[in-house]
């Protein structure tokens, strides 16, 4: 063992002795479970975070956000109707925690994932918009990344307040009385809405500093290494310009179209609700 | 239905019947399905990418770079001992698709992810380490991102090359023979890997750049968003400063110890095969 590694190994001992936690065995494999165990364990009082997963949803912008609510060590649960496995757009289901029934009253933070094709499920689906609607009139935050804020319009959580969402249906969420905003992410009261995807990260850290403290999100971004580095600039229909803005909107016609569908419709809905 | 829509939704028809595929019903669920069916359809010939998953992986690792893969319609898949499904940071399970036996001895992409208490179980286990010193010995590219490196190089495959890997570990890969070079994604002739967790991404879109071009690696970045914005300057042990990164080289003093271990344990093998 050289010095280096016999004063780190002292450190990270006498750390998991001040903290009052039993020494790790030196067995090799159980010690990592162990370490493992300890390092996801949520204490009590942990924020309660519910994320909804739906059929056809996009992996990653959950698996963004979940890491930071992991790290920070919250009481994160999958919510979808029956605790059944959901397809996602990169082939690996993801199964719920908690049914609808089962996840609490109270959360402190309710977010959505976006993955277009079933967010209009769920933007037409009186199930998951009455969910939404009742668990994000009292959680504390109500959240989003990616085309996942559709459905918290759909539900009415977002009438009133600034939003985003996916550029290529951003323009949607006036119709579901939000006013959109070109910002990566957005927060309006204790709205907090992502763009597209990869802005899950910075939506990440971002509610985790309103959740534990700006040091606790600085931890979290050095774990993660988030010092993005993309090899090209085009991540904004700014960036790509117009040419390969329009060709992807041709691309996506279908279901862009579709999608504002959903919306006009839901807009139609939350107008005769409040009117 | 708005002139826009209607011109979008025409020019998303056309699109469809020009590339000589059916036209989608409109009854909304089949045709959403049918839809997500052909985005996701692999072509024949499409690049192999094998992508190896271990028990405490980091799901971030994978889901970054496996998301770019998909959306260019390679042929992924997710490679283990056996076709079980195995326990990753966040808590959701990965179940491989192919075993190591059902890999093809030739692959275009051979990708390990990071997990720091699993990939140290990978770099003593010398049937993972001879499964990748296998087919990486051909894959077109040998990868990796965050620990994932430490496998490679316990197998042997870094031994003369530059690499990357975690910043609290990639001081560990000279113990394999790799000259460590900070850099977020790191190319030496056919071997790429990339820093902590989120690097993933970086990597991802360098990757579909070599295997599809520029122009495709844009149109993944688009359709990502990936337009970073990260809320704080505390990716990388330059930008949390030394007190930050003390505190952290505390806490994952353990993990760290033994890595090194299995660092140096490896380093020993690769020099006894060589010599």
């Amino acid at each position: 063992m050289s010095n280096e590694l016999t004063r780190r190994a002292l450190l990270a001992m006498s750390a998991v002795l001040a903290a009052g936690a039993s020494l790790p065995s030196l067995g090799a494999v159980q010690t990592a479970e162990g370490h493992m165990r300890n390092m996801m364990e949520v204490p009590p009082n942990a924020p309660k975070v519910a994320m909804l997963i739906y059929p056809k949803m996009v992996a990653l912008d959950l698996i963004g956000p979940m890491s930071v609510f992991k790290i920070l060590r919250c009481d994160v649960q999958l919510v979808w109707k029956e605790k059944i496995a959901v397809s996602t757009d990169v082939g690996i289901p993801f199964t719920a925690t908690q049914t609808f029934d089962e996840c609490p009253q109270d959360v402190n933070v309710l977010f959505v994932p976006g993955g277009l094709m079933g967010t209009i499920e769920c933007m037409n689906d009186p199930v998951v918009c009455s969910f939404l609607a009742d668990r994000g009139s009292r959680a504390k935050w109500v959240t989003s990344v990616c085309t996942g804020s559709l459905a918290l319009g759909a539900a009415g959580l977002l009438k009133g307040y600034d939003a985003t969402s996916h550029w290529a249906v951003a323009d949607l969420l006036p119709l579901m009385g939000a006013r959109h905003v070109s910002r990566r992410v957005v927060r309006d009261r204790n709205r907090m809405t992502g763009g597209g995807v990869t802005a899950g990260i910075d939506f990440g850290l971002m509610i985790a500093a309103e959740l534990k403290g700006e040091e606790e999100a600085r931890r979290v971004q050095l774990i993660l290494e988030y010092n993005p580095q993309p090899p090209f600039k085009n991540g904004s229909p700014e960036q790509a310009g117009a040419e390969r803005v329009e060709k992807m909107r041709q691309r996506r016609g279908y279901m862009d179209a579709i999608a504002r569908n959903a919306a006009e419709a839901a807009g139609k809905r939350i107008n005769a609700v409040s009117s």
